[in-house]
């Protein structure tokens, strides 16, 4: 495996986590990046890291295959990356390999200590806003691509302008309240910098991320949607002070926006 | 609350479940009725069961409102149904509420009896399967909604016929190959019967859910992908037998597919 840039600020009594994802792009790789990154644990980004010595090879290999596992028999197949790889965590001294995105913090959250530590139901709390982000994070996703993933944007680009017009209008301010909302919830506790406790958990990363990636998406939209919404872009802009935030996000670590699930295409925001 | 007409198989020593969804259709909510259903648990269907008695402004009240908690402040605020409502299970005695239905399957899953009670990659498995099934469940429920939600089939048919050829002809595949070969990476311990594991799970009855839902929106499509995925279609039709789902179906709590998730309009399926 390439070497690792990432910080060590905890003790390290992790395994050597492996994030199995595309390369170049922060795309549903971003969300696991996060809960790493905030968490101080180091983890290697397989295929950004090792671009020359085949990195994106092992990813193809156990996660884009028509096989049925995505080892050696161990795990099972893998429908699309992101995966997590964990070695020595399995049966018998092997890794464990699982896959999607809100599966993946599911797993990571106890260890990462990225889940409230008292009551059952917080970790549940915690899932249900992640994969709440994540809903959001498909619908903007689609707003380019509304009628068919492999095709190009410029094959549907009539109605992506629909999708993205009824996505802006009537999807986001629903999401963002929902957001806001719970943030209110749990502002005896969190004070409006966390959504579920006391503390940082995977849930406040990746509506944190989501939040980031539709400003990239819709910039005039999200102008407008930031005065309706104070709570919640308080929030926005306070995570990046985070530690850990901070310091990934002025890394190369962080990947900008290219032709991922957040695209900036002018046309599609507000006019 | 109203009388309840599940089957009670097992001793009962669970708490009275309550399910919070939409009366009328399967849509989301059949996939925890389904995790009810198989383990012979007792539940509430809430907007179903108390029709005159206001049982769906119960579920109004919970899960599709503007407040800052689905309750008395205890639970935080639902996005939108399904949401789960466990009496008693909160602190204090007070109930537990949560959303989104893989995170309510895996709230149920080691309560029911659904996931494999050794190992606990098994649990990641089978909440992978699950999510994965979802996610085709939300293809699907666009190829009649590809631009906006909140509009008439009807105001978006020309996009809807353009997404359902991709769905059908990529998307569904896709997803029905990484069954079959889920199906055959655990056909030593699960004999062609489980997806994980040698009991049923919630992965099978997600599974087996939406490949019911698809069998009725594209019944061409799907007679045709039959012969393509024998072994995932013998493990579809083998599952409408097992104990609790046999009966299940033949009750009337089983509801017809109508305008949810699942649409039949035939000139979306292959022609």
């Amino acid at each position: 495996m390439a070497e690792q840039q990432q910080p060590a600020k905890k003790q390290r009594t992790h395994p050597p986590y492996e994030l199995l994802y595309h390369p170049g792009i922060p795309g549903r790789g971003e969300f696991v990046r996060l809960a790493f990154e905030v968490a101080g644990v180091p983890y290697a980004d397989i295929a950004n890291e090792d671009k020359d010595g085949g990195g994106y090879s092992t990813v193809q290999e156990i996660c884009m295959n028509k096989n049925t596992t995505s080892d050696d028999g161990t795990n099972p197949p893998i429908f699309s990356p992101p995966a997590l790889r964990v070695p020595g965590a399995g049966r018998d001294g092997k890794a464990v390999v699982i896959s999607q995105t809100p599966n993946i913090l599911s797993y990571l959250g106890g260890r990462l200590g990225l889940v409230p530590e008292e009551g059952e139901e917080g970790r549940f709390y915690v899932q249900q806003i992640a994969l709440t982000a994540l809903d959001l994070n498909d619908e903007v996703h689609d707003t380019h691509h509304p009628i068919a993933v492999m095709k190009y944007y410029e094959e549907q680009k009539e109605e992506a302008l629909k999708k993205a017009e009824d996505v802006r209008e009537n999807r986001i301010p629903k999401y963002l309240s929902y957001f806001e909302r719970q943030l209110q919830w749990n502002r005896e506790v969190g004070k409006g910098k966390f959504l579920v406790g006391d503390k940082i958990t995977y849930a406040d990363t990746t509506v944190w991320q989501v939040l980031d990636g539709i400003s990239f998406a819709f910039p005039n939209e999200i102008e407008m949607r930031r005065k309706e919404f104070k709570e919640l872009f308080q929030f926005y802009d306070d995570l990046k002070e985070e530690k850990g935030i901070k310091e990934y996000l002025a890394s190369e670590r962080r990947l900008p926006y290219s032709m991922g699930i957040f695209r900036h295409y002018p046309e599609l925001d507000r006019q």
